[in-house]
């Protein structure tokens, strides 16, 4: 099995910036999380973005959507940012692809002490292999369908609706 | 759905003593790792033994089987030293309960940096949730079936057989 | 020999918040990195303030000054934003304590990964103990004289003048 | 100020090898460690040797004191095993040389959370800097004449004697 993960931005992927003071993207912390993971199947890395997401706009959701569209391997991670993650989810889950997308993030930057980043990479792995074909957020050592889930913002934490 | 993670020692779990010089087993750092991951769902932490895999005994593995067979939990994740980790596997799969048997561990201690350990605990907790009834280990970004993996001593990882 | 430790926030001791996303103040991160120091002469520590730098005001200026001529310790080093060290170094070097003052703070906040933190701590404490009595800036692996020091904002580090 | 830091190995650079399950040496960290640390003056770094200080022979004591004679620069940190770190500073005190030299090390290793290296090495540097020729000890937030100084080896820390 081949694995295919996006990176977009987000908080997962966000640096300190030493100069401004603020977090800013910088070179994606996903090619050094992945060989620290010692994943040994194959695995396309495709840094598509670097955005924090709640300034995404209609196309880079489209360019999203293409992304996973053209994908050769049919599972596939994305990394994003947890604010408009659900947003991005109900466009690639209304296209009904025949693949199974699982988006992830992070709560604290990956190179923060104490990020849940690296834990929710390796969930959402294990999600794309196993997961049947569909739309997914995973968060909070959870699987949601794309259609039933929220960001609980006053918690800091996902939950499904109703 | 509740998860249970038994914890059994291994290299996952293993602490520098400042007073030897040597790697030793102290406080779980399971607790704080299952907090920084954020999970939001009931998680049942059960510190079981902590050893080294390769001076598990017998009579230790049929512990290990007696948490799971007496798991309220269909969902288990067994964190376990990766020397050994298939024998246990063995022991489990022989048993046929009727649960999703998980054991994961790391080639790194989790207090390393560039440990694998907390991406292999999420990946490990996706597949209990995901996959069918049975016995995995779930290593180096893949999930495999107890009785079709070797770990590859000269590499460090694990493969399937033949 | 005693030593004091004083905080006033600064880069050095922020936290990345998950619900706002935004690099706040909260619990000190100084006992934990004392403890971890591992000192063993006797350490007071005194959590002054929790702000920005950019922020502070002439009376908290003043606030510090204040602590500084009440220490019974005569060897102190402060935790400070770098942005405006060097003007709580002129109030401090211009009141002239028979004290030996070390500001020292960070680049990069202590709990992300490559941070500067740690090191400036050690630097500061030893500069504290050894240096005659004055007001130093510590930042970039030298002591500063207050009075002959700048932060070049450009490149992000401490230089003499001229 | 030019400083020279010579590497010997010890706790400081020790590193987990996945293969063995041991603690061994590799690439030294020091490089990366001095680059997070943010130096901003000239530094030369030499790794000398990588060894356990227990496995320390005495023509490599005269391998380090070879190496401080030999020094263009006058201010010089040694990293060292602490467990004859006090055997390799007499022998270097017996020399007498017109320099300053500070050996440090730690108690847990560099790349292992909680380690005290980064602070240690940070103190080493700045009593370099600042303390008149001489050789000296930099553990546990203190500094210790050479002639002055054990490790307290059930306690796990160095103290002055008598």
């Amino acid at each position: 099995m081949t694995l295919r993960i996006i990176a977009t931005g987000g908080t997962f992927d966000k640096h300190y910036d030493p100069l401004s003071g603020k977090l800013i993207f910088a070179d994606s912390v996903l090619p050094g999380a992945l060989q620290r993971a010692r994943i040994a199947q194959d695995c396309v890395f495709e840094p598509l973005m670097a955005i924090d997401s709640l300034d995404m706009q209609d196309h880079q959701r489209q360019q999203v959507l293409q992304s996973c569209r053209q994908s050769a391997e049919a599972r596939i991670v994305i990394i994003h940012g947890t604010d408009t993650m659900r947003d991005t989810a109900a466009v690639l889950g209304a296209a009904a692809l025949a693949k199974t997308i699982v988006l992830t993030g992070a709560m604290v930057p990956y190179l923060s002490h104490d990020s849940d980043a690296f834990f929710n990479l390796g969930f959402a792995c294990a999600a794309a292999a196993l997961a049947p074909h569909g739309v997914y957020i995973a968060m909070n050592g959870q699987l949601f369908n794309w259609d039933n889930v929220t960001k609980n913002r006053r918690q800091g934490r996902f939950e499904t609706l109703g």
